[in-house]
């Protein structure tokens, strides 16, 4: 499902492919859709134990974003090497797949995503308290612009099979932060002002 | 196509929806996968000559990217209205449901995001020469990660069904492109730095 998507396989596939015949699956599962919910909610378990362990781990807190980000490419470019696919976020390939189509899928989808707003957010407030961000990075709105560029750029690196792409992702995150490195305009009042380096002084 | 994704749409249905013969279907189409081509391509042209005509306007850089991304919020509301559903982006639907199994759709996929970027990208380096924007966020893996941030916010306003999630995309594209009004700390040496306005001045 992660590499083919939702619509493409059948109970009779799936059946197939786990060895089971198609009156068991109906033993455990009332429907495709009973089994899609069990294991997205069983991949975010996985996953989000893995984010909790990053994130919760003992280093300054922008230094644990940024493994988050990092591990992205990381586990991008095992799937390539395993299965010669990128095959992106389950989460994002089903909720642009089904959600105006299936309710109950989505609702799941949506708490999914909910909680890896929340567990960056909660990030983004102690690299505040840090004072490694400004405080009013350290939104719901900020962590949620965080895990939209990563689905943005994991779709891309999909799209173009090449793990490599998400090598940008922790230079982007941090422009959305307020960490980055690069340059930046001094608001200009009433004329042009020339780029600055914010790092100069 | 928008709303139900590809897979579970057959060649059948297609004719039924248009009031045409299997027979006509294949007499003018080799697949459901040509026809998807076709589609592909037909929107994107659409599409192309709209971001052309805004882009191209006469009005600063900035605005004219401004503008850009306000659009993508007016469309996302319209389909609401119409329908009642947030049908997100049908390049991005169809690149996580499809891209693994289906390199001629994915190679049509990736020109078209190609052309988006550089059409960003374009107006990026006009913004630098206007001096509205720092010349290292002019580059075109700036651009690419301003296209993954309005994908990645389609997606939420998608499986949200609320095309409001995307009014604050263009807040999140300045911080990427380095014109943004949030503030923003001056790179730590050695030590804690606090929160500092950077439009103090």
């Amino acid at each position: 499902m992660l590499s083919r998507g939702y619509s493409s396989i059948g109970v009779a596939e799936i059946c197939a492919r786990a060895d089971v015949r198609k009156g068991s699956f109906y033993h455990f599962f009332d429907s495709k859709q009973a089994l899609t919910i069990e294991a997205l909610d069983g991949h975010w378990r996985d996953q989000r134990a893995a984010w909790v362990s990053v994130l919760g781990a003992t280093a300054p807190a922008l230094t644990r974003l940024e493994r988050l980000a990092r591990i992205q490419a990381a586990v991008q470019r095992q799937a390539k090497d395993e299965t010669d696919a990128v095959n992106g976020c389950l989460f994002a390939n089903l909720a642009l797949e089904l959600s105006s189509q299936d309710q109950a899928v989505q609702a799941h989808l949506q708490q999914i995503f909910d909680e890896q707003i929340q567990l960056v957010h909660a990030t983004l407030q102690e690299a505040a308290a840090d004072g490694t961000i400004p405080a009013d990075r350290a939104t719901r709105t900020i962590a949620r612009a965080v895990v939209a560029q990563l689905e943005g750029m994991v779709m891309f690196a999909k799209l173009s099979n090449d793990p490599d792409v998400l090598d940008d992702l922790w230079t982007q995150i941090q422009l959305l932060i307020g960490s980055g490195q690069l340059t930046r305009l001094q608001p200009a009042r009433g004329g042009l002002t020339p780029p600055q380096a914010v790092a100069s002084d």
